[in-house]
């Protein structure tokens, strides 16, 4: 049985250090241009002055302090510091007692008191003389020593001695010099991730190049794709996500609608990656070369675009690693690979890796170069399919191993698992996270998601809400009409500052496959899916609406800003965004865009509370009183202001706390309130 | 700037092991005869069956282990098991993967599915065919050969491989013989520290000896204690606590009523530790002797009394430590000592221990053999004046000390200061703490006073309800008259299983020195203070009934089981000690006695709910109607059923939740209720 570490015998205690993610076992997260604040719990029996600092060390390896002050209230230290630069960070806090300022406090009281000091004065020239020995500037060192001599000097004056004893200069010389004697450091370093601004805020889109020909029934390619760019950064997106652009393998290919008997003109699943032409490092040469993606990269950058890949660690029977490195598969007793299973279903098309093989080190390597290889083409944000079928160890490695290098690097995992599962991925490394979100659509169910996400766990995980995705069409889309696409459309921009969109969503799509499936008919996961984005209905104003909303309010551009408020109406859904900076203390904090062309402007207006009412029954109109939160606003109960709707230009005079709202969602299923004063 | 470690590459997440205080940094505490409920995340990819079990080793070097079980609600696994020893226990958790059971439940779901399971049976084959390599019995040896022989027989029929790879033996062969590969242990050990019952539930009387004497104006000693012992019994007290019962110093000695001009006869305040009779391992001699001591000791014992001691680190001027080890004190530059202060105040008949002197490892094992002293002379309860002026560096170390070879040795903490050190002090080691009890007397004050108490802070630190000591006598005390007495103490000793009383509370004792004072008028600190006990209008019979209530009662023993309920009138508070073993999980519960002669009954009674309502304003009736937690108590809406009070035996019948109560603080300030149904 391992036995309990033996427990330093030192003179502080330095405990509870924040931001801590279970003990040093994982790092917190933050965005560049944040401030980290770190607390601790610092005791020392007695009276005794006591000092702190948090010592800390950049990514570029250089080391700092910065002093802590106490907080009386809280009981606890606290001292911050600019995260100025992306990567990987670490930070510990030390005590000490000061022994000067506790020398100097009783001295001071005593004179006050009219009590005799002579003892006091030696035992302050004994710690001053202390720290002329230390001091390397010779200058420094003779003003200590006459200090000192000062204060021996029993012939002096009272007044001299203690005009001496209390001076700035003093003071001055002695931080600069002082060698706490107990200096205590904390149990454990700590770290702390910082990435880049579009890390914590972006608007996603998701398309399939694929599908991107003019021409129906051609398979589209990577030019294609680059025609469809302004159209999506006019719309005010950010990143565009590919589903896997590799080879597809042909062994058990799917065919449309995912049966199982493919026609030869077949395109097959993305996922079932890797043929003869190549693996998980080349591209379906449908869709093009190496250098056409690198020019689709070059233009979606002009554009303020971002490409966002698939990284789906599995491989078709077909995939080179198969023949190359059978080892890296699970061998059955006949010599066969096992193919993906989830007794008694069968996934004949996919091979799932053994991370666990004999060869792990050469296998992991692979996996890592795989991402280093589209690193260099240019790609920084990576969308992970299912990675909680994959060590949890195997992507706190590779994700450090990648942003070792390149601390740019974004990973979303597309973890749709059980929730605890989904944190300790965020834990281990990934940047960004899926959630239940297209599964949560009363006000109940969202009110519960959001706290979790932007509460303790915000700390190191960062929800993005996506509305839909190739394999989620939620019965509220399938049911709703467009009106419920405008209501999921408004939650998923404003609820959070990471949200996206899978493409034919600005279309209405919502058709499934058959009663009670989430999955879609005619599914892109199977086939070509082209599309007329121009065609009536759509909701690309409302979008653009939204983005552009985003782009200017730095309350859509926080994570823990948001708190929700009663109405009198459950199919109301009544939130703020806060616009003020003091957000919720410790948790992921505002975004001061470092990145060139990032969007956050600090102007006037950027800075504003928002708030958002939302109908969120798509087939009746509904109206209540919603319970504004003046207190925290600073707006007195009887106060008149203006709220415009972002969305409509409509104002709006509220008065104090309870205001009335109508949602008719034929007309608007939501309003986006910017508050005027 | 210390790197963090490097992450483990293992195959399974196991974390969140509780009980855990501070990621293994402190122990957590409970009583002998509780089981502790271990908890923990456990997290793989994919669908493989885990397994999980506690390991875990008792104080007398004992391992074992326990299986854990998944409970899906909680999606967390938990494995419990019983403390049937005191001191020092430590575990941990280990969990791997089910290689066997993963084969076993594919198998069964593809039988079902009337998939073709050949390949299947191989593999199971060789799963059981490495088992058998391991095995230790020969025949199990065999068995498992023939079975993984069985599986291999393509000629034998399907049932019958398959009834062999499904049989409770093969279950039973595999589980004594598997060796997991991949077997992962949570990252550190913890520790759970087992107290005697005692440290758990007592009532506690302090008195100081000295003033036991029949005789006025004359010195009490151990034998006129040893008289007083029959009535504490008889009240239903547990541990009788004594002040300081050494030598007490003569320099700067203090005086009645604190005063520094001390008449020769006065004996002064028992704190000021040592004179040239000796220091803290001697006798005033005005008390008896050493021998007197132990018979004392011996006859409380008879009367199932025990006695507690105080231990005060700290010498008079006179103290032989001073004369022997000057160097264990502050030496200021003309060669005195310097005394207790806190500037401009000084207590120069006290010099604090420098615990950090350059002899530190003599000094503390001096410290240390004062305990073993007393606890060789049958003390084992003692009581820590002060320990927040001393380093929790040198607590941790002296409890860990003693408890080694002593683990039944109580340390009581009276640490009144900041309440995140007293709960340092208790994470520390200390197995009781004072409380801010005295000082909250308003309803809210009480709840927020409990509610943290008895919240995460349970853990680690058991609080102990004194409703007065020698320093401390509250203005509600002081104000209110007997009544407020009888509301004081009441709470007390329903609120928490352990509290106590300072003598002369029983008899109302409530003249402060000045008016804004908390202090004793004529203190017993600095004087002789003989009482009559029989005087009218004392307590005692409340104190019996109530004492007796509590040890007829498992629902006053339990720390973590109290819940308050809402009433109409502030002045009213009305709270839930409940009687089901159910406890708050995670938290200290319930005490089964294993000392001899222990108070807890497990009969039909004592397992009942207890609803107690205070009315807290010791001069007015007060009437309210409470709210019953019927739903938690499994009593219907409009359920009748019987309440009695155990302090008047008056019987009520109450209906549903909404009762009324009335309270007059002239007849009775609350009711104590056993719910009967």
């Amino acid at each position: 049985m391992p036995k309990q570490a033996r427990r330093p015998v030192v003179p502080i205690v330095v405990e509870c250090v924040s931001p801590d993610v279970q003990a040093g076992r994982y790092s917190a997260k933050r965005l560049v241009g944040d401030r980290l604040e770190v607390g601790a719990d610092i005791f020392k029996d007695g009276h005794d002055i006591l000092a702190a600092r948090v010592r800390y060390e950049s990514p570029d390896g250089e080391c700092r302090t910065v002093p802590m002050t106490y907080d009386q209230d809280r009981d606890r230290w606290f001292g911050s510091f600019a995260l100025d630069g992306i990567g990987r960070w670490s930070f510990t806090v030390e005590a000490w007692t000061d022994r000067f300022a506790t020398w100097r406090s009783g001295l001071e009281k005593k004179i006050a008191a009219n009590v005799d000091v002579s003892l006091e004065f030696l035992e302050g020239a004994a710690l001053i003389e202390s720290t002329a020995r230390r001091a390397r500037d010779a200058a420094e060192k003779v003003a200590l020593r006459a200090a000192a001599l000062t204060l021996r000097d029993a012939g002096a004056s009272l007044e001299s001695r203690s005009t001496v004893a209390t001076s700035a200069a003093l003071q001055r010389s002695l931080d600069a010099n002082y060698s706490p004697d107990d200096l205590t450091v904390f149990a454990y370093p700590l770290e702390v991730v910082v990435d880049r601004a579009r890390a914590g805020f972006a608007s996603w889109y998701e398309l399939f190049p694929r599908s991107q020909s003019p021409v129906p029934g051609k398979h589209g390619t990577f030019a294609d794709t680059e025609v469809q760019l302004p159209r999506l950064a006019k719309l005010g997106f950010d990143v565009v996500y590919f589903p896997p652009i590799h080879p597809i393998g042909r062994t058990a290919r799917k065919g449309k609608n995912n049966t199982l008997t493919p026609a030869p003109q077949d395109v097959g699943s993305p996922w079932a990656i890797g043929n003869e032409l190549g693996g998980h490092d080349a591209i379906d040469p449908a869709l093009g070369t190496i250098a056409d993606f690198d020019r689709l990269v070059a233009a979606a950058e002009k554009l303020g675009l971002e490409i966002a890949l698939d990284y789906a660690l599995q491989c078709s029977p077909d995939h080179p690693w198969v023949k190359e490195h059978p080892d890296w598969f699970h061998i059955r007793p006949d010599g066969s690979i096992q193919y993906a299973e989830n007794p008694p279903k069968k996934y004949q098309d996919i091979f799932p890796i053994d991370f666990w093989c004999k060869d792990r080190e050469n296998l992991w390597n692979a996996c890592r170069d795989v991402l280093l290889y589209w690193v260099n083409h240019g790609v920084k944000t990576f969308r992970v399919d299912n990675p909680h079928t994959k060590p949890t160890a195997f992507w706190e490695w590779v994700i450090r191993e990648v942003q070792r290098e390149h601390p740019d690097v974004i990973f979303f995992a597309e973890a749709f698992t059980r929730p605890k599962k989904m944190k300790n991925l965020a834990k281990a490394g990934f940047t960004q996270s899926y959630t239940y979100f297209t599964w949560k659509n009363t006000g109940a169910e969202l009110v519960e998601l959001m706290t979790d996400l932007t509460g303790p766990a915000a700390e190191y995980m960062r929800g993005n809400l996506f509305t839909n995705t190739p394999d989620i069409l939620h019965e509220y889309l399938q049911q709703g009409g467009r009106e419920a696409f405008r209501v999921r459309l408004l939650l998923a921009a404003t609820l959070l500052p990471l949200y996206g969109i899978y493409s034919g969503f600005e279309l209405g799509e919502n058709v499934a496959v058959k009663a009670g499936s989430e999955e879609y008919l005619n599914s892109e996961k199977y086939e070509l899916r082209p599309r007329n984005f121009d065609a009536p209905g759509n909701l690309d104003e409302e979008i653009r609406l939204l983005n552009s909303a985003r782009r200017e309010h730095v309350a859509l551009q926080r994570y823990t800003n948001l708190t929700f408020h009663q109405t009198d109406n459950p199919q109301i859904l009544f939130f703020r965004k806060s616009g003020t900076s003091a957000a919720a203390s410790g948790a992921l904090t505002g975004t001061k865009q470092a990145e060139t062309g990032g969007p956050a402007r600090d102007g006037e207006s950027s800075a504003r509370d928002l708030l958002v009412a939302v109908n969120l029954d798509p087939k009746r109109a509904h109206h209540t009183t919603v319970e504004v939160p003046i207190a925290e606003m600073g707006i007195a109960p009887d106060e008149a202001y203006t709220v415009v709707d972002l969305l409509t230009g409509a104002r709006y005079t509220w008065r104090g706390a309870r205001n009335y709202v109508r949602l008719d969602p034929a007309q608007q299923p939501g309003h986006l309130l910017r508050v005027e004063r």
